[in-house]
């Protein structure tokens, strides 16, 4: 799988960063708040057109969301409040950037504006819902990480383009939506024949 | 708590129709699907402006939710994929209808558009963070069902929203919108909360 290309190598990276961090004692947590702050504002920046600052504020705060588990690794920090509030942050971002995106294609002049909302709620939707699902089969003990596109990779199609501007960001948005919902119905998929497996139904 | 009362009532209400269901061995999968197709013409419906059908189309959806999770009980069905399909297409569900929302406020010609779409991304972002922020609490072994606004006391509102129109339903969406965002904040300091009960950190 190719999955884990963009992750690891901002891991590689970010290392001697990670050292820096965690001999000055950072707590993991701040990397990941800096991180949602950067993400806000890149969100209001994208919503106000400035795509390009965008771009950079959510390069920057995909290298947080890297950094912080790396630094709670590091030091020995790692638990279950870490990895909790490090998935719900990716959401938040994840429902910032789209909201950003969405609000400037709203006010976009010229456009489809109704085909831009609407793949943008749907690539939104499908990142959301590839996300849930895994943790709602995980809450009922089901193993459930199938799917072509994570967030690295989404993170990194999204920077694309909101660089290259609106037709760009656009096409970016209809590929993310068509790949994400297949992720979304290939986990599903996945969690039905999981639990079949387990359970014989009483009846059919 | 008065947080079931929505639920309790429709459960109640319902009861003849799961008997006949049940007896009828319909399975619960086609009513949950039957929901999700209501649901998803009640959203198209919305978008297109049609605000008081969307509300009786998400209304019907709304009871096929309960009778599904009532019929596989009565059944005998319910098991982990009951569970999972249930929660994950009410995720599915709220992303329509919000989606749908989003598009009728985006073309309405007046109205304080950048603040309508603000609010009703708000609203749908606090509706399925809180319930992301559960279900990834439970796929760590923590208990996360403390907030103020479940889903039938969304889709009540909702409806209620709906019904009486644009001024309406921006207010309804303003109301969802903080108590969604703040029963989300709720949910992750219970997680903290429980986090720190369970494990000792190593240092600080």
């Amino acid at each position: 799988m190719t999955r884990h290309i963009v992750r690891d190598r901002a891991r590689k990276l970010l290392e001697p960063v990670v050292g820096l961090l965690a001999s000055a004692g950072v707590p993991p947590l701040l990397v990941s708040l800096a991180g949602l702050a950067l993400s806000l504002y890149g969100a209001a920046a994208v919503a106000g057109g400035a795509l390009a600052l965008g771009a950079v504020l959510l390069l920057l705060a995909g290298l947080c969301d890297v950094l912080d588990g790396d630094l709670a690794r590091r030091r020995g920090l790692a638990g279950p409040f870490g990895a909790f509030i490090d998935s719900t942050l990716d959401r938040v971002t994840e429902f910032a950037y789209f909201g950003g995106i969405i609000l400037y294609l709203v006010n976009r002049p010229a456009g489809f504006r109704d085909y831009d909302v609407a793949v943008a709620l749907l690539a939104l939707a499908g990142s959301v819902l590839t996300s849930y699902a895994r943790a709602r089969a995980e809450g009922l003990g089901l193993h459930c990480k199938v799917g072509m596109m994570e967030r690295p990779e989404r993170i990194a199609l999204l920077v694309l383009g909101l660089l290259f501007g609106y037709h760009v960001l656009v096409v970016v948005l209809t590929v993310m939506a068509a790949i994400t919902m297949l992720t979304f119905v290939q986990r599903v998929v996945h969690v039905r024949r999981l639990s079949q497996a387990d359970y014989t139904p009483t009846d059919s």
